[in-house]
C-alpha cells in the first residue's frame, strides 16, 4: 500500500503571503496526516495564525496525540493566545496505520470529499471554526482504510471561486475530477481542482486557495522508498 | 524564481521505522527551510528522537527564529529532555528571502554540497552532533542567493553505503550526478543519489537513508502556484 498526497496552493491576487497553511506529518505509531488551516483574513496576519495552528497540530500529532484531542488542544491554544478574537479553520486528514482507519477532523466551512468503492461521500455538516467559541468540538469521522480511497479537502478560496465575478463554482465538476481519477493521481487531482477555481476567478484569486488530496493506492513500492517533491515560487 | 525541493528516503533493511526525519517549513519572513535529523541508533527510539528534533526546529523557524538560534535551542532542548545521553544530527538548509541568501547550518558528519556557477563546494568540516555535548555550536554558512544553485545533504546511511559489504561509496559519483543536473531536477538528483547508495548496499540498507536536494531555478511560475507531491509507502 502506498499513500499519495498532492497539494496545490495559490495566493490571493496581489498578496505576497498566503493565509492558508498546510503541513504533512508522519504519525509516530504509523501513518501520515495532512493538516490544513485557513487563518482569519488574508496576508501576513492570516499567515501567522494559520502557521501557528498547523505547527501546533503537527507537533501534537508527532507526539502521538489522537486527532480529536489535537483539534481540541489547538483550539484551546488559539483561543488562549488570541483571547478568543481570531478564528481559523482546521482540517486534518489522517491515514492511521495503528487502527488501520482513515480519520478526518473538520472545523471548516469547506467539505471533506471521500471517494470509496461504491461512490463519493461529501462531509459538509455545519461546524464552527476554531479560536473564537469557548466550547468547540471538531466533527470527527473514521472509516476502515481501503485501497482505492481518495480524500479531498480545500480552503475557502476554492469554495468561493468565481463568486466576486458573479459565477458560481460547479461542485459537480469537482466530483467529476475525483470520480475520473485514481488514488495514484493525487497531485493531478489537486492541480485540476485549483486550475478550475483559478479559471473561475480569471486567474486573480479572490482569496487564498489550497487543495489537498490523499489517495490510498495498492501499488507495491519495492524498496519502500519515500519521495517528496516541492515547487515553491518566490 | 522558484525553489525546487526533492527528498528521497529509505529505511534500514527490515526496520519498519526510519530513524531519520525530514521536514520542510516556510519561513515567516519569506523563503523555505528543509530540516534533516538522524537520531542516534535505529528504529522506534531513533525515530522519536529525530522527529522531536525536526519538529522543534520547524516550530522555531515558523516563529521567526534565525537558523543559528534554532540549532542552539534545539540542541539545548534535546540535551535537557534526554539528559545529555541521546545524540542526533541536525542539518538545516534555508533559502532566506528576507536577506536574499542561502543559509545552512550543520551538526552532522555528513557534508552539505553546494553547486554554484563556477563549480561545486563541499562543506564537511568536522562538527559534533547535537544533544550530548554541553557546549555546542552549529557550523553556519551564508552566501548570496543565485539562480542555478543546488544544495544537497544526506544522512549517515548514504555516507556509509556499501561499507558493510566491503565496498566504498565513490563521492565523485555524487558530484557527477549533481554536476550533470539542473536545479529543476531536485527530485531526480535526490532519487539518483539514493538509488546509487541502495545499489552499494544490495538494496538492503545498512542504515536509514535520506537525501535532500534544494534547487534555485529562474523559472517563472506564472500564477505562483505551490505544488507538493508525496509518496508514502506503508
Amino acid at each position: 500500500m502506498e499513500v499519495k498526497i498532492g497539494i496545490a496552493q495559490a495566493n490571493k491576487y496581489a498578496m505576497s503571503e498566503c493565509g492558508d497553511s498546510i503541513e504533512v506529518t508522519e504519525r509516530p505509531r504509523g501513518g501520515v496526516s495532512a493538516i490544513l488551516a485557513d487563518g482569519q483574513g488574508s496576508g501576513r496576519a492570516a499567515k501567522l495564525t494559520s502557521s501557528m495552528v498547523v505547527h501546533k497540530a503537527s507537533s501534537l500529532i508527532a507526539e502521538g496525540a489522537r486527532d480529536g484531542a489535537v483539534a481540541r488542544a489547538v483550539h484551546d491554544y488559539l483561543y488562549t493566545m488570541k483571547n478568543g478574537k481570531v478564528s481559523s479553520t482546521l482540517t486534518v486528514l489522517s491515514v492511521d496505520l495503528e487502527t488501520y482507519t482513515a480519520v478526518f477532523s473538520r472545523n471548516s466551512n469547506c467539505p471533506v470529499i471521500v471517494k470509496l468503492d461504491y461512490g463519493i461521500d461529501v462531509y459538509e455538516q455545519e461546524i464552527n471554526s476554531i479560536g473564537v467559541h469557548k466550547h468547540m468540538k471538531p466533527l470527527m469521522h473514521q472509516m476502515p482504510l481501503e485501497t482505492g480511497m481518495i480524500f479531498v479537502s480545500y480552503s475557502d478560496g476554492i469554495q468561493a471561486a468565481g463568486r466576486k465575478r458573479g459565477r458560481s463554482m460547479n461542485f459537480d465538476h469537482f466530483l467529476k475530477i475525483i470520480q475520473e481519477n485514481q488514488p495514484e493521481d493525487a497531485t493531478f487531482i489537486a492541480e485540476s481542482i485549483l486550475e478550475y477555481a483559478l479559471q473561475l476567478d480569471d486567474y486573480r484569486p479572490g482569496d487564498d486557495m489550497t487543495v489537498v488530496v490523499m489517495g490510498v493506492t495498492d501499488s507495491e513500492n519495492l524498496h519502500k522508498i519515500r519521495r517528496m517533491g516541492i515547487s515553491f515560487p518566490c
